[in-house]
């Protein structure tokens, strides 16, 4: 399978899932393959997205009609290793990589199949804010306590 | 409107339209906005990808359903400074910031409305590689050149 | 380009742009071609609902931050007479088909670049609710009267 | 739950799963969901899609990167029952409604989480087409079998 290995993709060695602290299973989608007939590389991003917020709103530490702080993006960033495809199920790997008084970078990877090696990852970082008036708020305790188990 | 700053975008200030060498105008879409109400942060990647690719089209670089080389996304990564949202519509700004034998760094911004400053800006990097065999490419002569006349 | 019908789409013409009431250009993306190298047919869907609620926030019928009665689509169709693709801008033909005390029924066409002839036609029904409760209301005077001009 | 029904989407009763004939899990993303934080109707199309598709791959009828016909849609439609929303799991079951020379009407249902009732119903035709001239073709053998056992 080294043919699919990106050109140029070097810059380090992709992570493996032993670097990771907690996986979520996605499902691929007929319209993430592009015309190239790989997954398209703005569909990383719609995992990454989908991956922590599922686990956030499974944790209990963020719920979407209610009144919280919420969390918005101020940064993110992916590097390809190898391509992804529909129907090819996907796992993405989440940790923590730093964590702040009101922001937090999570890292997050993505594996295709079964693979230990991860196809790409990136991170993005979130600013708590709250949810009106956009002004950052220190993480409350669970979610710091809930954030610091990821970290790796 | 300075409260739609996001908190904590502050590394480095917001590049401006003089600091892009081409632009492209896009619309937005009901399904940009997300939970909450303001352009996800992955329809970013999805406006640069369809800037950069409309700019090669239109300039004849690239042939969707020609037999001539593809550029494959081996990184990207964007900040976030301001919220844009649908139904405004937004600019994209374009320049190449590195240019390598094979690969191209693209840097873009995003402009909404009339706005002199980014509400984001990202990059992606290229790497040239045939069709088929997936194998990295020396741009052609005509691509060297127009990405040449877009370096800032 | 006769060529590029699509067979089997026979079931009446295709409607023309002097059937719509307004018109509302689109820029498409990058991501709208999928593996087969055209506009996926979920894209039209996400048009129509774009070129829809562009025209109502522009006519003053919604606001997305405000507490009026929102648009819920409960019923959509779309038949597909020719292929669009990225990087052809699309303009968008809206006109009201039914006129309800609380429902609406869209008429959108898709027109790709200057074509007179539809590239798809279809349409949504919208039931007009209270925002939290979801609870059916009438059409405020304004919306009325807004959407009987559109009736053809 | 009755509070989520959708109103004036009475037209027939929804569908349950006994009415159909395979079942495909999916997961949902947080794009999925729209301002009004619950899944976009555009989605359910993008779900439709991704669950034929898939079951055709998986089936060994539909290879991507082969020369054989392809499926083109030319008609598609949905109505929607109940809101579905990230992070909820979604079933779609499948079903073939008409089977023709060239053509097939596929229906879907698409059910939240352990539902029994479906959210949403829909449909898709696809005439089957050589993959460059896009000029119909009858199903071939297999397909024709595989198709006529969804029935129902």
């Amino acid at each position: 399978m080294t043919e699919d290995r990106k050109p140029g993709a070097g810059r380090g060695e992709p992570p493996v899932r032993a670097d990771y602290a907690r996986f979520v299973p996605l499902t691929t989608r007929w319209s993430d393959n592009d015309a190239y007939g790989h997954m398209n590389n703005v569909v990383h991003y719609a995992l990454f997205d989908s991956a922590v917020n599922a686990f956030l709103i499974g944790a209990g530490l963020l719920d979407l009609r209610g009144q919280g702080p919420i969390g918005l993006v101020v940064e993110s960033g992916c590097r390809y290793h190898r391509e992804l495809a529909f129907p090819q199920p996907v796992t993405a790997g989440l940790r923590v990589g730093h964590l702040g008084r009101s922001s937090v970078r999570y890292e997050i990877a993505l594996f295709g199949g079964e693979a230990e090696t991860a196809a790409a990852d990136g991170f993005f970082v979130h600013v708590s804010v709250e949810r009106l008036t956009r002004r950052p708020v220190a993480h409350g305790e669970a979610m710091r306590r809930a954030l610091q188990e990821m970290m790796r």
